[in-house]
């Protein structure tokens, strides 16, 4: 079930001819409407994709969109699933497209609109002293809201959910029987951004994160949103203190991840993954299910279901420990 | 000297039947009372304990504890120094035994007692802007408390303290000359849980955080409070940015840990230890006193009295350069 | 250029007579004024300084500072470049001496002068909710300041810049079009101390946090300031989540600190490096310009420019890479 993005509104006469010109590129003889940007994932036949890694090329086999944004080199290997669009740099070409669909995604700064909560409208919830929400916050029954705590409009929580104290929550679902601890930052901007020798230009971050229910976030976590897809916590899986999870990063359910554990962007982890404080996740990898990664391990590719994992680089944990095994 | 816990009001009239029918086990013929819950380090003759890990064995022998919850398979070895009560799960059957003894104690949300400070009870005091006391907060005189700080009910704060901003405090007893710096976490329940298909059943955490005389706590650190036991950090213990220290560690008097350290549950560190940056110290260790940890470092098993290491896994220091001396 | 320090105000009548008396040294013949203290780097030719570390030998021989706080083992190596004060303790010396030139400095408590923000003086910028500011704060125009953020007597934050919601800012000075986010912690002291059995003695840091223009600091971070220098960060430099920078470090421009990146104090990092995720940065290195280190990695020795390095120690990347190739 795709859940609906409620934090940007979209553009939507948006043509393929309007992308090509922002592209620099030629015309082309029939025009045709484009719905979306969406990454190789999520999009659908009217969207228009990219295509950089090769680690997608599956997935791209699978797509049903037809336009996507790639390099020269990458084009003779995807022409045949799609109709490729040759630029020189696939992400900055992404990034000038979504500011056609989302002309307001680069804002990211504070929300102004926040004030104290209409306390007649959010009857059957508790809040705390000098708490702010912002416009069109919807919040389900039986919920705990903290002293200090600020909800960005929009925002979307639960029923029976416990929000502590300092948090800080934007362009997030959260589901029911949610804990979010003290002192979490939920839904910033990713860090992505193109480097540049002046001024770095940030990446629009039209994505969201998605709390499923009964998950557990514990306390001065950092979740950052998506970039074009979202960012999401399974259902059950619960974060010890000082996690930080990166854009893009999609947790399965029933995970356990302890104390400072660090999920680089865009991997995705399993179901009843277990992580020991400390490890680090590198970007872009996928994680199996049943999957146990020792404390201070730093995984740098691929595991697959039913590993267990420790060490930096991270290796099946018999090895570690063989290897380890004399240290005086 | 014990602590009293002011946190949680105890029941009074527990007897072993009361226990032995939650936990579903048979009557036995002389019923007794029994005072309270305890970890077998502290447990008194007239309490019920626990075991489930052979490490505590010695300590177990010591202790004059009567009843003890544990296992099938440990039930042997223990039947001499205790009256063992089999159960399947052991940490299942604390977690029901907590609740008779403590039924309130599962209740770890926000404190809706908190209000603005009667400034007439806190004349010697200097308090900053927005800030929240609970009931019965006591601070000693000439104490500071920075702007939007959080005291939740019950915390007991010395004299000559310096809490930060945007600290919050609750079920903590904080000595004198203490400092607590900006953004830091004290007292919030630790991570433990049972693990459940649907939903994790979060384990009571009746513990408090006891900093000491002289201690000082860095920025947007995270201390959780102890189960059964109390966190300890020692006197004139200093930890510097983003430590995390989880529930039950007991950190010595005079030790220096650098930032990003982090604790896992339970492990004892003596005095004047010192700990590089970055290092993580697994659950369940006895680190001796006079050691030194380099920075980076993932200790995972004990380490004894004046001891250097370093490495992950960490090793004597001087293994550790040797095996490192040729890296180019 | 050289950027005035307006946190702390100097004693501007010291004598070397008054110096020397404070370290229980002999009188000298003929007295001079001293203008301040500061580190080897920054010391002109009136003021005194200290030499404790071979690391700074060159800088000492190229320096025009004329009296040098010093042990007896490096008098010798020294006195040919300067007049060495032989003490037995140099940072306890140090400490003497900043006290007598900057007599505030210990005091680090909060500011208490902090209010609520008068509009009529910041016409032109943006202020969100439960914003306090400090004495004489000067924001540029068109800036942002998010909600229950606390920016301190002093500060100066350039034009343009975005300011997050529960930040605290302190003995800094911002540039433009800096983005600071949400939950940082930016001038607070740094984590030196002269160890004491009953209380640890803390270092004045006089010293200041130099953001530079462009650049951007992630959520809940940590930046400390200096003790007697500044902590830097430099043009266009982007830190990610959960980033601690220890007190006196400088970062150069356009610099990628991924999330949970640690530095140990006084490390010098030159231009374009790349660090990836959860890496740390011992004290006192050099890391040249153009260095990319992996993300875990830790760094304990200097980098030449150009370089790219990964391990715990860090080592050649190509190294890293062929040691672990054969990992399963």
């Amino acid at each position: 079930m795709k859940i609906k993005n409620p934090f940007f509104s979209k553009q939507n006469n948006i043509y393929l001819s309007n992308i090509l010109k922002t592209l620099g590129k030629n015309k082309i003889k029939k025009d045709v409407k484009i719905n979306n940007i969406s990454d190789i994932f999520s999009a659908s036949s009217t969207d228009i994709s990219f295509f950089n890694n090769l680690k997608y090329f599956e997935q791209l086999k699978k797509s049903k969109v037809k336009y996507v944004i790639t390099n020269e080199k990458y084009s003779n290997k995807i022409k045949n699933y799609c109709y490729p669009i040759i630029v020189e740099n696939v992400l900055k070409s992404v990034y000038e497209i979504t500011k056609i669909f989302y002309p307001k995604s680069l804002d990211d700064a504070v929300d102004f609109l926040v004030k104290e909560p209409r306390y007649d409208l959010y009857k059957n919830i508790k809040i705390g002293k000098n708490v702010l929400f912002g416009d069109n916050v919807k919040v389900g029954k039986n919920t705990i809201i903290g002293h200090n705590t600020i909800i960005e409009s929009h925002v979307k929580i639960g029923i029976n959910c416990i929000i502590g104290s300092n948090v800080l929550i934007k362009n997030s679902i959260i589901g029911k029987n949610v804990r979010i601890l003290d002192g979490s930052i939920i839904g910033k901007k990713g860090f992505g951004f193109f480097p540049s020798k002046i001024k770095n230009l940030r990446y629009p971050h039209i994505g969201m994160v998605i709390i499923k229910d009964n998950a557990e976030i514990g306390c001065n976590n950092t979740i950052d949103r998506g970039s074009l897809s979202n960012t999401v916590i399974g259902k059950n899986t619960f974060l010890d203190n000082q996690v930080h999870v990166g854009h893009n990063v999609n947790i399965g359910d029933n995970c356990v991840i302890t104390g400072q554990v660090g999920f680089a962007g865009s991997s995705k982890i399993g179901n009843r993954v277990l992580i020991g404080g400390q490890a680090g996740i590198s970007g872009h990898l996928t994680i199996g299910s049943n999957v146990q990664i020792g404390g201070g391990s730093g995984v740098i590719k691929n595991i697959p279901d039913n590993s267990k994992v420790m060490g930096y680089p991270a290796k099946d944990i018999k090895n570690f420990l063989k290897d380890n095994k004399n240290v005086r």
